[in-house]
């Protein structure tokens, strides 16, 4: 199934996790379109002052791949810069919270894969 | 878990799946490092001319996401061309293949994610 950059849906969260501003999610595949456990597979945009709130992954792991611009991530260790090819896992009880410190929008991709029971 | 960048481990396949070329795979994360059932998640870079050959996925789940460059993809229903934000959704007994048949290298993100049991 081939889903072409201009054929997917976008919706913009307000204060997303309890963030700042506002983050647009560009989906690729939506949970009912995979087979697997997977909930989440699309592209997230935070522009400039954008933030994801901390929050907690129970019973799934979440990838963060960073395609464009850079940012901060605080998986429970500190904040530490990412940039363009970094990536975060997150699961199993952790936490994480991401911020948009630059001038750059920054975009990643996140995929969350739900445990099986 | 932060993986930067250049802390990736990275291997080269050739004639990956029979396909012509040589493949890089540069790992964010391994299956070991994942909770949930991911086996791969990783940049895949074919340079001009390579491809990954003709291969079904059983009891899984692959999503290529291409990042940069374009190529021809073909999921069982004939050739189509991708470029960056375009992705393929492969399980379930499907097949798929592609090839960068331009002039600059064609990279994508590829997840596969296995069934439950």
């Amino acid at each position: 199934m081939i889903r072409k950059a201009a054929d997917r849906t976008s919706e913009v969260r307000e204060a997303m996790r309890g963030g700042e501003g506002s983050v647009e999610i560009r989906h690729f595949f939506k949970r009912d379109e995979w087979n697997a456990n997977t909930r989440l597979c699309a592209e997230l945009i935070l522009p400039p002052g954008a933030s994801i709130g901390s929050h907690q992954h129970l019973r799934e792991d979440e990838v963060y791949i960073i395609t464009s611009g850079s940012g901060l991530i605080d998986d429970g260790s500190g904040e530490e810069r990412v940039s363009m090819g970094d990536a975060i896992l997150t699961g199993n009880g952790e936490t994480h919270t991401i911020r948009n410190d630059g001038n750059e929008p920054l975009s990643l991709i996140a995929v969350i894969v739900m445990y099986g029971e």
